[in-house]
């Protein structure tokens, strides 16, 4: 394994890599133009990119993650191992001590919400949106990292099902498929959403409706397939996700959503490990992996 | 779910159940007599005991891990549940702020490496031989918890594989099979061990020899099948895990081994989830389990 992976530009630091199902889990490290400060990233790369590129499948974790919570817990390397799909997990917010910060789990460090922040303090680094639709790409796919530009995926839990949402129906071309665990359907909508997008976009609520993936499936021509578990006994279930108004906009407006309520399943990665092998074959599908 | 769960004497608190896989992630304190401190435990029950008893797997862990390392990152509920098998996970000391603890990660608190501590002031609390060889058992199959006595098997990793060989050598009638992921296959011959045992047993290190699964598997009549896997990048292969002296014993003594090195992976458990497939199928194999 070389030790950086050079880019137009941009210098990938490598800061890990381990074995696992056959192929390497890698972590690195960059300077941020997006988020103003250095970023993690963490990618499964499996056996199958040793011999050419592969197809990618970005994750985007939920409030108080990192780029780690998702490779230890989920356990999608086996499966992404046996499709020969290549696992993205960018980290939820920028980071670091210059970077500003709240003591809730919910805003600042932890819960950049997707979105690109317009008011201070917020605003200097905290341009998730633009990170993960543009620079995190530009950054990988100008890497001699193994990845197939052209066969890309999405998807995310609770924030980052939001995130992988708006960012999808934005880019409807881009990604073949999406999909989420629990997403917070209608963020303009929950008291998440209202405090995030408040303090990051101000009081102005029509500046939030381009992150609000229910309000954006009302105006899109098309949209990108979509598959959703959600859990039954999810604790947020009432109060912040609102999957009816998702399941309620994509059968009035036509687009194709496979929704799937998962009885007795809370909000954990329990949840998602149980249900992840569902969504890479999904995926898989939409990418035209041969199994 | 219940909320608790009799059994003579002793009284099963749970504190936590969780949906995955079908089955139930469940975790329990109990007040301990073996360590004189409250102890945790989770077990994760698969679908199929909501009819019946089904075997049970119970998980020894490394150090500095609790109850949840096992159960959060293995992603062995999979394989569990397909199967029909129970998996047990302790904790791998007593804790509290009663109990003796050192600043070191590999003394005191997360690291009881499952022996009857003699010396002060360890001796008050590190007893996790004699919990997890009787009390553990005693509580579990007094208890309503659909598990089978009869079908018994035992694997770890770490401090916990040389748990999970010295306590399954301890009890070669009651353990179907053993399996551990990088051992340590000789305390009494590493830095690890010799710190542990000199510390909870005292410079006298003829005591030391009953925790040593090399030095027993020179004196057992018979040894239940046993499955090894090691990683050849393990940075702690060299000074601390001796597979070699394993092997031999077993091949001079005709113990029924299976060693495995694998080429490439760490100590880590990313390691343990790549082939814990394979560990439950031997498991499986000898507990009887139909497919």
């Amino acid at each position: 394994m070389s030790d950086s992976s050079s880019s137009a530009g941009t210098q990938l630091r490598q800061t890990a890599a381990v074995r696992v199902f056959g192929g390497w889990q890698r972590t690195f490290e960059h300077d941020s133009s997006a988020c103003s400060c250095v970023m993690r990233f963490s990618v499964y790369l499996p056996a199958q990119s040793e011999t050419g590129p592969v197809p990618v499948l970005f994750w985007l974790s939920g409030l108080t993650c990192t780029d780690e919570n998702f490779m230890t817990k989920a356990g999608a390397q086996r499966m992404a191992a046996e499709l020969g799909i290549a696992l993205v997990a960018p980290d939820t917010s920028p980071r670091g001590d210059q970077v500003a910060d709240d003591d809730a789990y919910d805003l600042g460090q932890g819960a950049g919400f997707y979105v690109n922040a317009t008011r201070a303090p917020w605003s200097e680094h905290y341009r998730m949106f633009d990170y993960i639709d543009e620079e995190l790409p530009g950054v990988l796919f100008d890497s001699d990292l193994p990845l197939d530009p052209e066969r890309r995926g999405l998807f995310g839990h609770s924030m980052g099902g939001h995130g992988a949402l708006v960012l999808g129906l934005h880019r409807p071309d881009r990604y073949r498929a999406l999909s989420a665990f629990a997403p917070i359907c209608s963020p303009t909508r929950c008291p998440w959403g209202e405090k995030a997008f408040g303090a990051y976009l101000g009081d102005d609520r029509s500046a939030w409706d381009a992150y609000d993936a229910t309000l954006l499936l009302e105006q899109v021509e098309s949209a990108p397939p979509m598959l959703v578990d959600q859990g039954g006994d999810d604790q947020f279930l009432e109060e912040q996700l609102h999957p009816r108004l998702l399941q309620e906009v994509c059968a009035r407006k036509g687009h194709e959503l496979s929704y799937r309520l998962q009885p007795g399943y809370d909000h954990s990665y329990y949840f998602i490990a149980t249900f992840v092998e569902d969504h890479l074959r999904f995926h898989a599908k939409h990418l035209n992996v041969e199994r």
